[in-house]
């Protein structure tokens, strides 16, 4: 095929590559050479394929397209700009501006470095980190098959749409992409599609440096249908292969594109350096010469965005319109299914979702957080149901299952039920759960809180992204026992709260449990992440000690002396109940203590500093802290003069109740602290 | 085949299963399934094949073997203690005794819940957090290739040895396993062998709940060979099985065995209920009678020792006194090498070998630390033949290629070279990393800084077994500019400093870089991290401020005032210089500042309390500290009064030199903070 702009197919494609050699040349950074290699892919499936409104960018039933390899962020731009798609739905406002891929890369422009989902309206996710896009798709490839399973009824087909993600080399050698894979072919997930740009090149070079497997050959053992194309020119091939993966019903789609980067490009097209760089003027002059584009610089023909709404556009607003006229039917025939559906969409809680929230009696025995975190967490659900998920393997462990009638498991042959089972794939169960969440969901997931290591990149971008994604972690500290360090996190809260934007709770008994959770229910523009454990806890008498709905703010004022205190003991968590131990023996030697539960932080540091002040007065410096990981987080309400109860390393392997002593960990040390720190 | 006792072989076997169970049932707690189900693939292979002397451990020459399902660590306690292992090379105490096992899962018992490598002699590595132990064992077979096609010459074919890792449904689910598999069938390690547990259970139930790939189909796209062994107790596929593995020269191997979980147990034979709890004693006792066994509890009877005696023990004296007669033959022939083999081995740093650390003249416009970090390493690297590593495709940005003469690639075709290529890989390159590590070397291994979340799981296994492994990560802070949040650490910092046991170096200029790898290369029990910048820092003139010498002992005074001063600086890294502007702000406006540099707390914090005290005064309380991450770390230092400049939540997309003042990390913000907190 010519490189010239022969046909406005051509044209079009061509002013994909344009914009995105203009544009990082413009901004002196950036990747060039992917969006030109993959323009007519890219093309091809917008035109001809997605099921998309630009006028109507929100709409509930729009297939998605995600770019993984996010580092070729001016491919989605210039679609997003030459598509028309506006900011939101009904509106006249671009999404992407011309003026705003002028200013690629710059500040304050929505045309961030990697596409950010909170940036702009049609980017569906956040991504650059490799192998996250892929695995978020699969997220949303499994909400769509939820929707349809769940809420279509017979004669009514209205849910359930198709997911593409664009993807490189780099997606395809990270483990979360393999994970992800595994599930999705697993699960049938037949409304999945993704596109592996097989260039052949990396940064360090050629990928024979370090990629030689034959990526079709593992796809197919992960039980997906391979598609090949041979060269992303051919737009003939490429609409066979989305026809193929639209054929397809019984399992997921890798199309294998064979391109070559920086296409067109005299001398630079099939190198490394067009990777991430600029191709400088002269390079960009002579590709544009190849190409017969004859533009100034950032030109946008009008004849491409007519092309983009006579096809995409025109496609888009009837299938819409006709969703549309469906759905209003279904909705008379089946109102409680489509008022159920549109309330999940809304992003609102129920009316009386908390109704059934569980108050727990004081009980010196108690019982694990993990326990009572599971009782509460299916009160919730049996009344809010955009919350589904599930665990790692662990679920007998952690308490997560959902049991009420109705709940229902995701599996490979029945897509409507809201128990999942990712298997033991911590990091993919992450990144589905942010694919869950931007498709309208409140996702749970849970593990071992050791094995949260395992998911950080995933979290993080629940965090970056203002996710309401909740993690559920078990298994909390060296009350683990037995297991060992492996299994015995340590530093693990420290590491979780220095993430900005997640709230982290760590309740102290079974009430706080279920308090900790309705404030999690409540936060909706951040991840939270609830830590519970393996063994039982007391269950506070809060007759006795003040009222767990302190829980919501944060931290508050469980055990109070009269007067100032002359020390202050802060705790989460199993160490909660060894603190007010510390705090009766205190009493009973006749030092002014006062217990401070602190079960999540970042909450507290939102409360007004008057309320703060009145729970730790700046003018008490005695102060203890006693919470079984590392020190750290704890230095701020320690100041120079606070002690702390903790860990100072790694754990060992013996019965639990051995080791809190064995480590110091009693409240016979928060006593002698207490008594050192008001002691100076 | 019969389950009761009818050879010495089945003996064997069932004195494994028996130890397994009996261990177990103490403990209360542990996995009797897995040990029952392999007890007969791990016989064989160590009766059989594996190359490895019980009286001499640590011979250097041995075949490896790793239990990467490391809950299922009762099998190789097992198998260490019918074979004799003993804890140190010519040792007659043996590494595991019978009250170690009776002692399973009990405080100081060597006998851990998961296998813990610097517990036991014959433990090659820890494992317990799945996936990882096979991507240890691909380091491992990385390290016997690196030996064998470096140091064999012709007619001396002393180097090189053979790999086994066992793994479970649960390894090859997870990442990192996917990566490794990938990158081990890329470099056809030949010598690297994984045998898989196929028992199609796991915790939350059958297998087909979440894993349904064609796991061989997988395997073969990855490029391995893969054997299949449909029967765990038949020993003859198993032997034929090894054979096949040690007769394929192009490529690793996959033997998958399909095994039945606490085999021959009545009534939990195949169930998931025997994966992670003991048996009961009425179990036991029907299963120990479905084996005709008919011993006591913990019972060892003296014919299954003996026999490991007479088939791997003299196998294994035999083949290592072979070796070490063509050792010390090679040794005159090849003085060279075989000293510098040697060395490595050591673990010791050779004589002289920073003779050529660079210092670096002062420099306004100074260099990237992550230019001068390369230049750093290339001239360690040449005298420290130990050293080795490489990049996940990231080398041309993070400069770690080490470029001198001889230093070579370790690629597909030939496995002699320095410089490794890991692809996009980061989570297996820090697996493969720590098996490099246990193998006697000292591999670097570099990757953008944001990106160590995907390593993290691998990183806390080098902090646990205390590994001298080098992270160098680059692009450190939202210096990395354009490339937006995503790409931008904030809470990284943080986030490892909490990990115990390990050293964070943030150097702040090329000399401190310098001063940084000597601490590095001198510190032998713990991982270290070097976070190095992508932009220019000053090299500052070390004739006016202090000599970067200090950065050895973590932090010191850069520039001091006369007396006592009124206001301490601290920072790291790119905010060294800022620091020092603030300084000579504050002088010029008179006031008596002090500067400290604290390229690495950790080491601070291990100098004696009179030099802590030197640096950072307890009576000086106005502070600020300046670092472009989140406040957390550095809380411990500021106290109630100090003022922090930094970051509070995730970066943007734009020019670096724009986003430090838009963050509000400026010389004069540090200035103003200073001011606030002398008053307090």
């Amino acid at each position: 095929m010519s490189v010239s702009t022969t046909s406005i197919e051509q044209l079009t494609i061509n002013a994909i590559r344009t914009l995105s050699m203009d544009a990082v040349q413009a901004a002196n950074s950036g990747h060039p050479g992917t969006p030109m290699a993959l323009a007519p892919v890219a093309y091809t499936l917008w035109s001809n394929h997605l099921n998309y409104d630009p006028n109507y960018p929100r709409w509930a039933g729009r297939d998605r397209f995600v770019l993984s390899c996010g580092h070729a962020s001016m491919l989605i731009y210039s679609l997003l700009h030459l598509a028309g798609v506006k900011n939101k739905n009904g509106g006249d406002e671009l999404s992407v501006k011309i003026d705003d891929i002028k200013r690629f890369r710059q500040l304050h422009s929505p045309c961030a470095g990697h596409p950010e989902s909170y940036e702009v309206t049609g980017i569906e996710t956040t991504t650059g980190p490799l192998g996250q896009g892929v695995a978020n798709s699969v997220g949303m490839a499994m909400a769509a098959e939820y929707e349809r399973t769940r809420y279509n009824r017979p004669g009514h087909e209205v849910f359930g749409y198709d997911v593409y993600a664009i993807c490189s080399d780099g997606d395809l050698m990270e483990g979360v992409a393999c994970e992800a894979a595994s599930i999705a072919g697993h699960l049938k997930l037949s409304n999945l599609c993704w596109i592996y740009d097989d260039n052949h090149i990396t940064i360090e070079g050629d990928t024979e440096l370090a990629f030689s497997e034959d990526v079709a050959t593992r796809f197919e053992g992960l039980g997906w249908h391979v598609v090949k194309v041979a060269d992303a020119n051919n737009l003939g091939l490429l609409n066979a292969a989305y026809d193929s993966f639209k054929a397809t019903e019984d399992k997921p789609t890798l199309i294998i594109v064979r391109s070559i980067i920086a296409w067109g490009a005299p001398t630079m097209a099939n190198t490394h350096g067009a990777h991430g760089a600029p191709l400088g003027e002269a390079e960009i002059a002579a590709t544009k010469e190849a190409y017969g584009w004859s533009y100034d610089k950032f030109a946008v023909p009008t004849e491409t965005t007519e092309h983009f709404a006579e096809t995409m556009g025109a496609r888009g607003a009837s299938a819409r319109t006709d969703w549309e006229a469906k759905f209003a039917v279904y909705e008379k025939a089946f109102p409680a299914e489509a008022n159920e559906w549109k309330q999940i969409m809304s992003g609102d809680l129920p009316t009386e979702w908390d109704a059934e929230l569980p108050k727990f009696d004081a009980n010196p025995k108690g019982v694990a957080s993990r326990a009572s975190g599971g009782q509460v967490l299916n009160a919730i659900a049996k009344s809010v149901p955009s919350l589904l998920g599930g665990s790692a393997d662990l679920e007998p462990s952690t308490k997560t299952g959902l049991k009420f009638p109705g709940a229902g498991s995701f599996l490979a042959d029945d897509h409507s039920g809201r128990n999942m089972h990712f298997g033991i794939r911590e990091h993919a169960m992450a990144a589905i759960a942010n694919g869950l969440c931007l498709s309208g969901y409140r996702p749970f997931i849970s593990t071992f809180f050791v094995f949260s290591d395992y998911l950080r990149p995933s979290m993080r971008l629940s965090a970056i992204m203002g996710l309401p994604v909740l993690y559920i972690f078990t298994h909390d500290s060296i009350g683990v026992g037995e297991d060992g360090p492996t299994h015995q996190p340590v530093e693990h809260l420290t590491a979780i709260r220095a993430i900005p934007n997640v709230a982290v709770f760590r309740p102290g008994d079974a009430n706080e449990v279920s308090q900790a959770y309705k404030a999690v229910m409540e936060l909706t523009d951040r991840p939270s992440i609830i830590v519970l454990t393996r063994q039982n806890l007391p269950t506070l008498d809060r007759d006795k000690y003040a009222c767990a709905s302190g829980t919501t703010r944060g931290g508050y004022v469980l055990a109070d002396c009269g007067g100032t205190p002359e020390v202050i003991l802060m705790a989460t968590g199993s160490e909660l109940s060894m603190a007010v131990e510390a705090y009766e023996t205190l009493k009973a030697d006749g030092i002014k203590a006062r217990v401070v539960s602190m079960p999540c932080a970042e909450l507290f540091e939102n409360q007004d500093a008057a309320y703060q002040e009145s729970v730790l007065p700046s003018s008490v410096v005695a102060r203890v802290a006693v919470e079984a990981g590392v020190r750290q987080s704890w230095d701020k309400y320690l100041g120079f003069r606070g002690r702390f109860v903790g860990m100072k390393g790694f754990g060992a392997s013996a019965p639990a109740d051995e080791l809190f002593p064995y480590f110091g960990i009693t409240a016979e040390n928060v006593v002698k602290e207490a008594k050192a720190s008001i002691a100076g």
